[in-house]
């Protein structure tokens, strides 16, 4: 039964965040007709299915590898290397996603970074790169001290949570302001709700619901990987399968007293 | 300096909460001829001043009851009415900030909830009311076991961060929505960054700026009501101010097989 809890949410959340991109992408070639990489308006329709599915699915993907049973036994450095590598891939289809706009924008003469999506969108776009960078020298080269990683661990894991928060209230501006633009002639207003603003909506509110699903992992389940101490029961759990959620026992930092597991 | 940062945090955060508050009302008088209560344009104006009031300042303050030092001893009771009643407080700030745009609307024949903006508003406030009621009859109301509640919990403060974070996610796409409304015609373009939108658009970031330090108090602080046996131990902490902010040892929930205060 634990076991099927984890397979099960692991299906949910595989699900959901592949219909997400793909509502996204069908959005864009049903309505928009679809793309092309050449500055046109076929150009920023890459902007909404890059963000989606570099800094929402594959951001979350690359957050929830220590929530892996398969994580929590043996050395950790391999899945660190795997983290901070799905983050990298995250954030490549992020920087894509923001060249889409921004191509297009200075082909057609439209001025950058003036509405509140946009400043929302570029600031979570730094705090990602803050957060790889300083993720990357702390935690993975070898010359911060244990007292350090123990210190910076949970500053790390809220402002990973947060800048997921800050990713799916940009894309909901930003799927509202594109409807805005969209939807504003003749009977194809989208106060009249028509096929696309539906989707559309309902596509922003997958978004919102894949997001929740996963701060609730993040930050609220007991699928983490034990400190120092722990391991022997865990792995125990870990052939049971993981086994109080939805049930959560929740530690989301390292206390400062703990033992740190560097590697 | 414990002391000293607990109360430069409740400083910071009261300053941000209150300017997050008075520039939503400055915008809407200086930019939009101020208020009324008639159905009028004018009565909308009251929409965004009541949301980010109630929706996002007082539910943060009602939310952070618990991280008072002086809640971390005595009877729980005074605290968990103090909770309920300013969340309730907040309800009706946002049910009233909810009249104020249907009745725009109605009066003007605007269909109602028809943008992801609404959509994501109207969930938020669903979930709010289902949280507080659950919370009135689980927590307030004596009935409920110490084991359901402690297995209800760290849901409660879950979707309690997670409603926040959706009330702001609905605050950001609402300004960006109304600034794309106002700011339309001749040269006061949105895209022309006229003074309107730079100062909506820095409330906007001042809510956000808020919300995640109000997230961080919640979920990652050492500002906790200790669990049973733990109190002796805290008391000490209250005399000498709480001590290890900004350097958080969490625990966001309680463990099943910990003692359980249910006053």
């Amino acid at each position: 039964m634990a076991v099927g809890w984890f397979y099960l949410s692991v299906l949910v959340l595989c699900s959901l965040g592949l219909m997400s991109v793909l509502s996204t992408i069908y959005w864009m070639r049903y309505w928009h007709d679809g793309f092309a990489w050449d500055g046109s308006l076929l150009m920023f329709n890459w902007h909404p299915v890059l963000m989606v599915t570099g800094m929402v699915v594959f951001y979350s993907a690359a957050s929830l590898v220590y929530r892996l049973p398969q994580s929590w036994v043996g050395p950790k450095l391999p899945w660190k290397i795997g983290h901070a590598a799905t983050h990298l891939l995250a954030f490549i289809l992020t920087v894509l996603g923001l060249h889409a706009v921004f191509d297009f924008h200075n082909h057609k003469k439209i001025p950058n970074l003036y509405s509140l999506h946009s400043w929302l969108g570029i600031t979570t776009i730094f705090l990602f790169a803050c957060q790889w960078f300083l993720g990357f020298a702390v935690f993975l080269l070898p010359w911060a001290s244990v007292w350090l990683r123990s210190l910076l661990k949970p500053i790390h894991v809220f402002f990973g949570a947060s800048i997921l928060s800050l990713a799916i209230a940009s894309v909901i501006s930003g799927i509202n302001e594109k409807l805005f633009f969209s939807l504003k002639n003749g009977t194809n207003l989208y106060s009249n709700l028509p096929s696309e603003a539906v989707f559309a909506n309902f596509s922003g509110m997958l978004v919102v619901v894949f997001g929740l699903l996963v701060l609730y992992i993040l930050l609220a389940s007991s699928w983490k990987r034990p400190e120092l101490g722990m391991q022997a029961e865990r792995q125990l759990l870990l052939q049971l399968g993981p086994g109080s959620w939805p049930f959560p026992v929740t530690d989301m930092s390292v206390p400062v007293s703990q033992p740190y597991e560097p590697w």
